[in-house]
């Protein structure tokens, strides 16, 4: 799900931010011609994503750079595993090896944490998902990681669902009131999710015809209530406080989608480094 | 040290990718001259950063919003501390919510990482310094972060300081002709750096004139040794497995800065909550 | 649903567009300081839309210009209406009312033959929408004019919603399993709509668990049918061939959506003037 | 007359508008190798404009596409006739299909047109030309497509021809008076249209040295007047009302030039679609 | 003649390149809130030019700084005197000066020049013209400097004026063919310009129809002789080798208008400076 | 040191800047398809500078354009010499001439004037340095020409050195506080210069621990006092009023570095041409 021409306004942008006036180092010492041949090693278990980004960020610098991916998106790595290999004009890849890293390391880091709470849950039918909570300028990025690691993507931007909260119920009036008015003036294929904190506020937002509701930091036996009240009358998702020690047990409520804002918004990025073969 | 010019584009680039074709809950439900107050509160302990950019961020999408901070940066907060008033539009209030809060808790999450490390080694003359493993785009936000948190910037990019590593030194042929031919190529303000991985790369780096030094993943005893041996003839940089459980061992023995990435690429938001009073 | 950050991205470049390296006719012959009152009148019947974009193209050249509108967006207008008053710095208004005009007179255009299309229908419970055939760069315009007017938004991009075609059916092989596989990758808030061209096919679709379904270029006895098939379970699409002429027997089939491309494809300008009082 | 370099941000622009955050239909059914052939047809007479612009955007998302144009812009095009052949990666044809045929089916639309006009006058020396009522970003194109269907350009923006209209003559003082303002002032290559009511005006314009002047909406016998009392020393203009009913009768005045503001601001499309071939 | 929201454009990245990741000894030394007053000086004879665009440069960092202009674009200035006070915030003003200045003497430069060569043949009716040597990016205000210093422009891009040099004419076949070519293609409103070497080239293009013919590189005598075939049937451009010490003499053959490349491509910037006052 | 993603943003502007809404000459008389072999030569004695920037230029209007360069920057040219050859397509060879050869121009100018003032020093031990006072949007190119003519580079921009003056000095209270304030705040790889007038403050300077200073309008007699007193513990730089005729008595006072404003603000540019061969 990635929009290629964003992706090399994006790659470009962070090119520029880090090249900044040139790279002193590199355009003292290097000359314009050298070649050079490098691996790509992790450095530690993950799953791996990000690596055509990583390919295109070589490219923009240098379309002569030959990135041979030996891994590919959703591989399982282990420390010293070589995951590709670089080889083209020395100084092209010494100027863009920190942002193929950075990022690199940032979507690996996420497609590894959300496998792993995906792994957590296997048994179950819920299915983990992203937020809004994504890096500035990199929300396309941090969401395909989401999908690498298996989890599913909640909605791209504000744009595409409408999603009743507490404050936007309160500017109106009630559910039902909310839920009319979104059907009426959003465009016609856009669901409506609402935002609902107890089982009085869950049945109004079905009769109101909610696509989705979210049980918002509801316990778990609260959960479980909802999940047996909705009957699958419409789609159930958890949010709040979903961590990888509370996870299993929201899963096991038997809801749909299980939401969690710190896969994007507190990442350990993945240890992967580039060594130079020559 | 923020270029303000380049972070209104940032804050306008990020607003412009979280609400793209337009914010389908909030322009179906809220009338266009509804007026909201609102605040600002933290959700746990921590350390702020990056109270003007979210003012900002409000002010790009309705020059009419007043934003009150309450708190600084640099202030501790605890959970509960309300940090900030913010009155006026609320259709604008509710579309810049997302944007300010994410980057708000990132820069947060930043500082207060960085201050604990600062506090850690305070008794040692050594400063916690940043690295080029910032987000894309971000990198501006990340570095300003860590200066509210009590560290210092290492290099803002590939411009500003020449940084000779083993793969330079390895074209070059040695580091005494790389340092000489840096010095005579790069921009004349700009310091020369070298990365060395033992006492006799040390010594051949201070002979040839760096101005400071990198001890790259070298032990504790090792530094010890490089310490002694420079004896302030240059600037002394620890890098590598910097964490908070090692970095009183580094700065114990003697060196001048201690880089950390994880300060940056690993980041833990902290958790900062919206509100509306009405 | 605007995003008023692009909005003056978007007409920022239209009026560099058309001030290319100066107003040569305006900068020779108007003193710098010169005031000047004018109005914005109709030619001719219709239904404005576009009032605050207009007046947000004059803000940018000068923040001190006041537009005073005296008609809203959704206005029905008659040939003389004045439709608003525009006063300040006389450079300006010149060489802003090109553009305005030209943004203003399209979606006009496009609010007065989306609301006649509207009233043709308006016994039945159908409504009209548009299409992805928009002008580049003016999507956002256009599908709030399509709104003014009473029409209801279809999909913003390739973004907010599963559209199954022809095509896309061929690749994978079946109805069900192309719509298996986009609820299993596609971002879970997105809804799926299928394209059918005949009875059985609908069938399939809905089985395999389609939102919508699109009647393609369907006669509207087979619509009907389709309707009756349906029974509300999914939503139904009609499309293809809808003008005027033919929209009401359509809606007397009892699809729910009615998509008509020439609403924006197809536009003729409503006729709206600028005339200088002093 | 096209500004290549200006072309490609045009489209690079429409297709992320188009694309959003990826194409949900497409990246999650096709397979990224997948190759796939197609044609462009007509489905309706006209006169094809635009060939180049649309290969260029499937150029832009992927340069391996093949696009063979089996037509060239100027073509008389009937139901059913190839006008190209399309081969490539399937994904990239998806994605790039809207925005292609939405380009293509104006241009054409405009050239339609404007050749229906031109053909009309075909016995007189008039010259069909249109104005600055073209869509915003969309300026380049649409007059391109003009002179594809047989017109000339007017001026392409406020830079390249003074322009004086009445309200400027208001602010000077006299038409004499603003056309040597205009020549002392405006770059020497400029020229001076002057737009006149009467003959009056018309003689003072001819009097103070414009090289154009616009008979706005002047009935034909005023035209046929103006045009022997000019007698060549000036070229004319005529403007106001033009349509494919009037367009006869004004050329038979002996006017130079007649412009058309409908050519650019209502557009009928030209049927124009894209078929799969496998 | 200035494109006001292009000349932001180009401030805001003139800004943006010079203060990099911020101001570091301005946002170390300086308090946020310091507020300063300073005022702008000549140090050397000439002629101002850049007033406004050195104001907006302020403005654009900040809204509050008050940008007092005592001198006018076009005064004399001498060494000493005082051209403008600046008071308000001391970082913005520190971080602006160098771009303000940048530009003002650029822009004053050039208009000193233009000055003294209109001055030498002020007796003469010929005028003195730019070219399109113009530094990239900075042609609006390189061109708006030849302005202030009493000349007049020259077209503005490629799109304003056809110019036929003699490659275009060896790829058409003759002079003739090629303004034929040119009237028929060419948006009508704009001039035909014919660069010739010779009396019989000048022939050719004045029968062909040519608006103005550029007398290139032509000795003295020649264009002498050019003037009198001439007799004011087009228009005359000396161009070739104009400088302060042959200027006079070209003007003194009677051609209209002569084209000095070295205004705008040989600049000496006009000595100013910035003094604190407090 | 050139950030080559930035040098084509830099390009493709100027071309979009020259080129307007098409250049009216070339597309109306040379066919889309002809082909052109030129060639650029010197006109003048000089230093070449930006080979491959003008390679590039021509290069991003069509790939398929073969600049063969014959001489290189930094070589030495005469009248006549012929210094590289240009083949392919003619429309885009005659759109980039002018930008290519107004940025060669500059940057042979650049170059050639450094090379001379280089050339009068090469006895002494000091080195021409560039400043600030660059073109805006042309820094980059302006000091790399200056590398190109022999000089070195002073600061990029205001990130990459603290250069302390005297408003800051007042701001601050002493050059001592000033200094520290600094060497607390900035980054810690960055130098820190403080501008000097006179020997009391060049001995503050050195005893706050200053990395350069500047001798900031010193008379030679002071300079070599200054040298003698300072004995190399920093780096001295001579500032204010270096011109061809003072730069020998400035070289042989001993201090390290001589910076030149006139040298990027007052450029002479050097005689290239482009002439066809067919």
């Amino acid at each position: 799900m990635l929009n290629e021409l964003a992706l090399d306004d994006f790659l470009a942008s962070a090119l520029k931010e880090d090249i900044g006036c040139g790279d002193v180092t590199t355009d003292s010492l290097i000359r314009p011609s050298q070649q050079s041949e490098c691996g790509l090693y992790a450095k530690e278990d993950g799953v791996l994503a990000g690596m055509e980004v990583a390919a295109r960020a070589f490219h923009l610098l240098n379309a002569g750079i030959l990135f041979q991916a030996e891994r590919t998106d959703g591989s399982t790595v282990a420390p010293g595993d070589r995951i590709a290999g670089i080889r083209g004009n020395a100084r092209a890849i010494l100027k863009g090896e920190r942002v193929a890293l950075n990022i690199l390391q940032r979507m690996s880091g996420i497609a590894t944490k959300t496998r792993r709470m995906c792994e957590l849950i296997r048994e179950y039918p819920a299915r983990i998902t992203d937020t809004r909570k994504t890096l500035p300028g990199f929300r396309m990025l941090d969401k395909y990681a989401v999908i690498v690691g298996g989890g599913t993507n909640h909605r791209m931007n504000l744009s595409d669902l409408v999603l009743i909260k507490d404050n936007h119920i309160a500017a109106v009036g009630s559910i039902a009131e909310a839920v009319a008015l979104a059907k009426k003036k959003a465009p016609f294929p856009v669901k409506v999710e609402v935002e609902v904190e107890n089982q009085r506020q869950l049945a109004e937002a079905i009769q109101a015809g909610a696509d989705i509701v979210m049980l918002d930091n509801m316990g778990c036996d609260e959960m479980r209530k909802a999940v047996a009240f909705t009957n699958h009358r419409v789609t159930l998702e958890a949010s709040g406080n979903v961590e990888e020690n509370s996870v299993v047990a929201i899963a096991s409520t038997g809801v749909d989608y299980i939401s969690c804002g710190a896969l994007t918004h507190s990442v350990r990025a993945l240890d992967i480094s580039l060594k130079f073969d020559c």
